[in-house]
């Protein structure tokens, strides 16, 4: 069942590693049909180069595994956590790609110095508190780290589409998008923006953030009603 | 109608993925007619893998779209002011590759350390003051970044030929050339040099700038009438 | 003779250039057969691009060449020094990769940051010693070399299971495994949380370690009888 | 004439851009045939996917033209200094490979860290002085570019055959070999290495030189008389 949804999960795991954002296994993605409640993701462990379309895991929102003679991501519970939290979200995309999770075993929020960043973000990519030892040891580890960025987007108010990224502080980046392609593209710009950061902060340690007017005209030109980047129905 | 100008910066805009410059749709590039004062541009928001010659958007120098089904880039304002205030330019590139955007972002020109770079330019890669917030948000953006590297120039009595790059402060890169071919060419000295500076930076923090009889001999040996780099009526 | 152990060894010897591990001839891959006290070696000095598996050399555990035309790496007597002493390892690789060389050479362990790094090791990546002006001149200079590894994980009680490679002092790492290819993969794992250490310490240079119970929560979930990373049966 | 003299040119320039040595035309290879004279080297400014073997220019040790429809390389005279001034090297390689070329533009040695240098250098890569303007401005500026390696081998005594490669201050790499093949593989090194020692430093700034019998160790290993590494007559 599901066949294009599955076929979409897919494309997205396949896309990562084309763009450099996986070694080994470090990565899913996953894509869900919010008709029926129901995602695909990869399974767990199995190395892209031998990945079928048909090997996509189908989970309902409830965890319960409706499809699959594999074991799905280990990952799921947090691709679950978000798919509940942000309705508005059609694919989740983790990654451990190599800048970002930089910034994440660094416990730091990726800073916002330039208009690259203000395409796809609001602000600062956030990071989330450590989570406690109870929260690792209790059973339901993966779950937990959904809850501590469900739990970090709530205590800001920040919204998911205006910031469509985050660290999970010691582990690395979550992304997420209305569909799962959207989410691979934001895990493209997470990873850039995290290298030029990086080399921002290399050539000017203190250096502020971007003013709030180019900020917001580089995010409003890419989203919202006013927006004039790509063309017309166009997702970019 | 110029199907040969399209071409051209259809080639051109294929370059820069090939040469590592762009990520997803960060980038763009455009090769003017001189004679009939219309130049080929990108359309916005469209993958470098799905472009061809056709989609390559044709503008008058008073801003008029003249031909093309797509919209043209959103950075077309900017390229059209280059081409109107750099009479000798033919091509005009945009990047935000990852090193020389990192100099931009931290608003800082790059630094001329060695002869690599002083085969491409006459001193330090320049970058512009920040525009204000009225002129962010005064409708013509884009036509005002063009406007504060014309101002730049001006001010510091540039020539756009012994100069063929500026950082835009906070944003990213801009290059040009007789043709647009050089200026792809010139975006990928640019982003060489910027790495290299990033690297010997932090390798001698409080490095001096090349001596000034070093940098003139290799700038010259490429540049003007007494040129031998190359070979004769060659272009590089 | 044991052309599927001169196989394995082969294909482990080709992933290191195709992974980006190994520039020029910098490293080599062996495969054992317990059963018979024999490994397979890459021959000395030859280029990735000329190697066939009919080149493997085949060495017993007295360090005696029982096959093969060419001469076996230079590096063979640490190979067989890791064979002997860690009698649950089937593969050894060595490899000069940049990032994890560059711990080495500073005589520095790569410290365990993030959830990357525990997936693979049960803390950081150990250095050795330095070799003895008599080690390195007394005619046994690669024997020393493992001799050196040996010792070390012997006085830090260190289980080569939990961690399943190490820095040689002003050298390069070595990597082990069940299999070659599981020791292929932990010389990718190496080199990538090496590159990433050497960030985080780039922005936060008094970065304390992962937290204890996040380790073993990690490493927990890919290795030992609790493990659920990965598929039943599976190998990673 | 010499036409295997031009293919082993060409199959060394062409080997650079595919080592990722070089950007746009920044290098060039040259072979020499000792009996006659005589050396193939690249013609100047010519991209490399459009080089053939047949354009490769022949020139002779007075640094004349003998055969080329091409104007030969601008760095020639340099190439022509060092095959005579270093009677048992074979071939010239420069590039500006980007960690290399940030220690020569910051004036400084590529210190020797670790054993991966010690394979190829008896010791720190070595820099030149800079130019004086006179030196740069009396018309024979490639030609003096020679000038001062050879007066830095000779003040420092250093035999070209332990020390293959030089940084040219402000400038980039030249290396050399029996071969121009050999002259490649030194210049993979030098990059390799400039890249390791870049990070070490930023590891430890004050990190202390390879201990002397290491080097020693790892140097005889694969050079002189006792040289082990490799085949038997290979000349890796």
């Amino acid at each position: 069942m599901l066949e294009s949804l599955k076929a979409e999960a897919y494309e997205a795991n396949l896309a990562l590693p084309r763009h450099g954002l996986i070694n080994l296994t470090f990565g899913n993605a996953s894509a869900i049909d919010r008709s029926r409640g129901i995602f695909a993701i990869k399974p767990s462990g199995v190395a892209y180069a031998d990945l079928k379309p048909a090997d996509m895991v189908l989970v309902d929102l409830d965890g319960k595994q409706v499809e699959g003679a594999l074991r799905p991501s280990s990952d799921t519970p947090t691709h679950r956590r978000l798919f509940l939290a942000f309705p508005e979200i059609g694919g989740v995309v983790h990654t451990h790609s190599s800048h970002a999770t930089s910034f994440a075993q660094a416990g730091r929020e990726i800073p916002i110095f330039g208009t690259t960043h203000a395409d796809y973000f609001a602000g600062n990519v956030p990071v989330t508190r450590k989570l406690t030892p109870a929260e690792i040891a209790g059973g339901a580890y993966e779950w937990e780290t959904g809850n501590v960025i469900v739990e970090l987007f709530s205590q800001l108010a920040l919204d998911p589409a205006d910031y469509p990224a985050v660290l999970v502080n010691r582990h690395a980046p979550f992304t997420w998008g209305k569909t799962v392609a959207k989410a691979v593209e934001v895990a493209v710009a997470t990873e850039c923006i995290a290298h030029m950061a990086l080399m921002s902060l290399a050539l000017s340690p203190a250096l502020a953030p971007i003013e709030p007017e180019l900020l917001a005209k580089h995010f409003k030109r890419k989203h919202g009603p006013g927006a004039y980047y790509g063309q017309p129905g166009g997702n970019c």
